[in-house]
């Protein structure tokens, strides 16, 4: 049973995967990062820590969802301290990415921004069939809950780009991100990425390949933000046995 | 069995009105316009002419897929020999718009650019469903052949209209074709009408209402243009009856 | 602001109503009956109660998501103290609806085991469709998670009756709910109604119509239980102001 | 340009491959098998032959969709004049199949049911997903005309075949071909095979993984029966440069 230590429970992802750690059978909840008191319950045996030492000596794997301030910090002392590390915290920069790279070297880290394994599956069989239906045009749709301020998601755009690379082209020479007016044919290196926005949706990712007589249609729905903790927890079991490294969630795939 | 003219048999659509008309138990295909040899066979008994008068005086009700100016045509000659007439002629300007209102006070006319029947129940759906579930946003989806060279099709757009109508909005004031950037939360009266391209997909729209934990679908899926035929030809046995005026798809519906 | 009283706080939606209800500006969550004390926090204004005639007196409208006994309990009380009554207890069987009938002339009282307004919609939608669509094959879908026990799910069961009666059909001489071997082609009025199973989804209900050339699909998707919490209390809102009398859902559809 | 020799020209697929190859740049039909007059027309250069050595000796590839005799006495000619083939004919038993493998030992030979190129990229991305997301469970839907007598389709069989070896289950011990009444909770290893039928639908599969606040929606959809035929040829390009041997359209696929 591998003993996870969470970096940031106080933030939305982080408190969920503590609170899913403590149900499972193949992982435990082993020690919290803290620095004020928990709006949840953990079970008496896990360690409550405001002390990063303690963090990383108490658990197997560290998992981090927090800010890049945080995720720098984290890191500083984890040099001195190595410690298998799957890294969720959005907003990294060239400096932080930096320092990640430099830690791999001393411990493994996986780092993703959307940890679901499945929509990484999506991912790696989007490319495959971009890659063997050729000539079958690309259209991409995604939609969120109507909050959401940027479009197309970061998880529409990693589509996009792996079928533009599994066809040698660059996206941002074929994205299309709206049709409007007498704009013509399409251009058949194309890849149309679209936004819906309404409701609370969750997420959902759809890739269709268009040909003659014929479609193809890969589809991803996520109905609870779960899915980020379930994946960074899946992550932290795989990471636990990899060599020291820098690794995105396609390595962990068994595909 | 309804005597059916069909005005416009060199064209796609007036094409298959003709043939499809030959292979059904309630109408019969009686007489057909051409001033050129068809390229296609009729029954012996289905009359050829390229004369407008015998096209009027032998038939029940006239179908006209043709081009604005045969329109006109077909219409001036009507106003003294007034038939029963289903118009599906795409393209049409005011002037012809006035002389069709003129011309439905002599005889029953429907007028209309998207003859399927299921369509058209489609939109009267979502008119009804914008209208009951007015706090949940809506999302338009349409899919077309790569060929196509203008969006979103008319018939996304009727559905969109169809649906502000419903929640008193002006469309032109809240349809949105694309999405990119950073473009903050949706507008709670937005209408997203997306245009997908790719294949030789004959046309496929769905209407989506998004709500909190739940949203309704409405989908409806072409696979073959033959519905425009099959649309027209129950359009006209349903007009037969109908007295003069001017009439839309929706007025024959069912619901 | 309507003051609701929840009985059946204990349970699993009577508790969601408690909350949401908290959480709105259109209710105000006025009184709790309850046994034992609340697995979660009231607002101090909130009557907490464990007598039927308070919880009657201090509310305009009583949401009950209890047991039949329950159920029964409540309604000889109120018979005296009659008051609108939103009654979501499932189970209920011929004698209990017989009770409902009786108290609801003294009182409006709207029963329904799927409190879902959009699938009520849907419902409508497709009884409309079934009808229009004449000649359309009509097969419905729905998934569920893979704990659920009894196939097909009694929303699915209610969506095929109400095609069935659209059409003058008796839904049992022409349900269909498994396809396997040579066994021949479609019979025209049959209605298939296929259940799927699987993960923890909340509950996907699809009826298709398919015809020459297109086809239409009319889809629900549930991605939380909350929705039957805000259901009922939508329809309290609703059902205050209406006449004594036995209501469903579809009755306080504005469709 | 490769030269194709169509044998079965009298049938619907046959036909199809004939008049499909005529209107291509990387095909030329040379030759077309016939003993009766054909009902479409080809060009002048194309040679009509009713003698099997001919046929043979005159193209690179023989695309071959007859039936089991057929297939039998085509075969039987060409141990001795050896020619790449692709074979399309359904119905194939024992000794027709082990006459295929022994003539294979001679020329390469192509033998599928489904000859469609992305139904065949569907299976493979299935049965990676089904192996790489092993907990989800797994529900395969197929739609299909009201005439089709046979549930599921024999491509849904092939789909769910390959998801079951995927996991080392066998297909028959796992099969669930619809679900009534209260059957109890959803074994973790099921397949569900659902077949439904309505209009005139070419084909739609759809191969659905659910999981834990997720699922993946895997769904081809052919709008005509051209993309068998489209099959047949890409297949005949691909075989000709293949040393001898039984090939399956899986071989064929770069993925």
């Amino acid at each position: 049973m591998l003993k996870i230590g969470v970096f940031g429970a106080g933030g939305r992802v982080g408190k969920l995967v503590a609170e899913l750690s403590s149900n499972r059978d193949d992982v435990k909840l082993e020690v919290v990062y803290a620095r004020k008191e928990l709006d949840f319950s953990v079970k008496p045996e896990t360690l409550i820590t405001s002390d990063l030492n303690v963090l990383l000596d108490s658990c197997e794997v560290v998992i981090d969802f927090t800010t890049p301030e945080g995720t720098n910090k984290l890191l500083e002392v984890a040099l001195n301290r190595p410690k298998p590390m799957v890294i969720g915290t959005t907003g990294l920069e060239e400096n932080h990415k930096h320092l990640i790279k430099e830690a791999s070297q001393k411990m493994p880290i996986l780092c993703a921004t959307n940890m679901s394994f499945s929509v990484a599956i999506l991912n790696k069989v989007a490319s495959l069939v971009a890659h063997a239906l050729r000539d079958y045009d690309i259209e991409i749709v995604e939609t969120h809950h109507k909050h959401k301020v940027d479009s197309p998601s970061g998880t529409a755009l990693k589509l996009a780009s792996s079928c533009a690379k599994a066809r040698n082209l660059s996206l941002d020479k074929v994205m299309v991100n709206g049709r409007s007016g007498r704009i013509g044919e399409r251009n058949k290196d194309e890849i149309g990425v679209m936004a819906l926005r309404g409701g609370d949706v969750a997420g959902i990712h759809s890739v269709n390949f268009y040909g003659d007589g014929e479609y193809l249609e890969l589809k991803h729905t996520a109905t609870s933000r779960n899915i980020f903790a379930i994946g960074a927890i899946k992550a932290a079991i795989w990471l636990k046995n990899q060599p020291n490294g820098l690794y995105s969630i396609d390595d962990s795939l068994d595909i």
